[in-house]
């Protein structure tokens, strides 16, 4: 059997139609798919891919990472094209490169960057009805501006999860950034996070919304956070909106994409 | 029976999944799709809507208008909630107005605007693989910026036609304006013009990334159109790229958008 290495791959995909990214049996995933056309590649029927992120179905990713480890004798700046034509029209492989070594897609990640995305309109979306929710009725883009300092830093943020998951863990997430940018009829929401609960962004999504529509004033979020108590803060927004864009190592893993064109 | 009036409408559609605007018997169009909706409404059997375009199949509007005479008693500020109710996601009705008198959609157009998009990147278009075909490999867009102002003006555009359609008329049109504007990946040509023949916005379209890619000299372009020889000029870019995006009129039809919201 030849050497084996470790491959780190950079997706993108429309999480339309995917049961979410991850495995789970006979329904069709992000994680299945992909596998099977890299088995079908490399002939290793046990080929296994390991990813940072675990996207609900109906979230989208512009940049999703994950790692495998393969035999397969492909040089990476031509697995994309050779990949790209055994995956479906609604996912991609963007990048591939050799990882560091020890590298772990999940583990190794810093940060990630999310957006989401509201469709501000008085009628409903059509051709974006995938990608962003409709959101009808006036929003104060100024008070939801307010709003996210005190989003930001590091919180306990367990009023701002899933409760049907409740974690083990620490609920204490940092979010290092967090903007609004507007292009008619399109705001988008962008959060950079070091790590990020169950349904977290698409609440915080809510939250924010909520602001914007005078349900929560700004200033009350540092009572919302201290409360952990999840129905003080906005309503989970529906998944099409949200689209994992980057994730973020502390060492560089692909080519910058400008320099690929 | 109540008094009859005249309405003008302006649609946004996903070309997607139909074939194309115009009826056709038992195929889903657009013109179909949203005269049944209004029938439904109206109770008028006998409804017609005249529509300003015809757009082909997998070519979208955000701004396509057509014209009805219909003795419906709405609100034409509710329309759009009613109507967008019994119309299928891929279709909204985004405005309705009370039309000038005499006023027709088609006949009383002076203008139209068209987006035609390329995905400009190493990988296939996911996210946007209805919307934007995908160009691979380097294109030089300073080159194509200085082919436009060939295009501008007044020609014969014969050369820039699909043959399979030869019009009685004169195939004289009038380009007031053409842009690139690029939002890496995706490179958009912006075309303003009196008027267009069958296919001309997808050759121009082509020919604008001839170009690009070095096949044809922008300065060979006067040659191209005199020639009134189709095989000269760029190829005939798929549908999807092509959005309409903008009918205009001498006189105002619709409120704008921002003030609805």
């Amino acid at each position: 059997m030849p050497d084996c290495r470790r491959i780190a791959l950079l997706l993108e995909y429309d999480g339309y139609d995917f049961h979410g990214f991850q495995d789970q049996g006979e329904l069709r995933t992000v994680q299945q798919v992909v596998q099977n056309a890299l088995r079908d590649l490399s002939g290793e029927s046990d080929l296994q891919i390991i990813s940072s992120s675990r996207t609900d179905q109906g979230v989208h990713a512009r940049g999703l990472v994950c790692h495998l480890d393969t035999a397969l004798n492909v040089p990476l700046d031509r697995l994309p094209l050779a990949l790209n034509n055994r995956l479906p029209d609604d996912v991609a492989l963007l990048a591939a490169a050799e990882a560091p070594p020890g590298f772990h897609a999940r583990y190794d990640a810093v940060g990630k960057i999310y957006t989401y995305r509201y469709y501000l309109s008085p009628t409903r979306p059509v051709l974006s009805r995938h990608q962003a929710p409709h959101v009808f009725g006036p929003v104060d883009l100024d008070r939801m501006r307010e709003a996210l300092p005190y989003l930001c830093g590091t919180h306990d943020f367990y009023a701002f999860m899933d409760q049907n998951n409740n974690p083990k863990q620490t609920t204490i997430r940092t979010i290092h950034q967090l903007d609004l940018t507007f292009d008619r009829p399109f705001l988008t929401l962008h959060v950079n996070g070091n790590g990020f609960l169950y349904h977290m962004v698409r609440i915080l999504a809510g939250t924010v919304l909520a602001v914007g529509q005078g349900k929560i004033k700004p200033q009350d979020i540092p009572q919302i956070l201290r409360s952990r108590d999840r129905r003080l803060a906005g309503k989970t927004m529906p998944p099409q909106g949200l689209c994992l864009e980057t994730v973020l190592y502390p060492f560089p893993l692909f080519e910058p994409m400008e320099a690929q064109l």
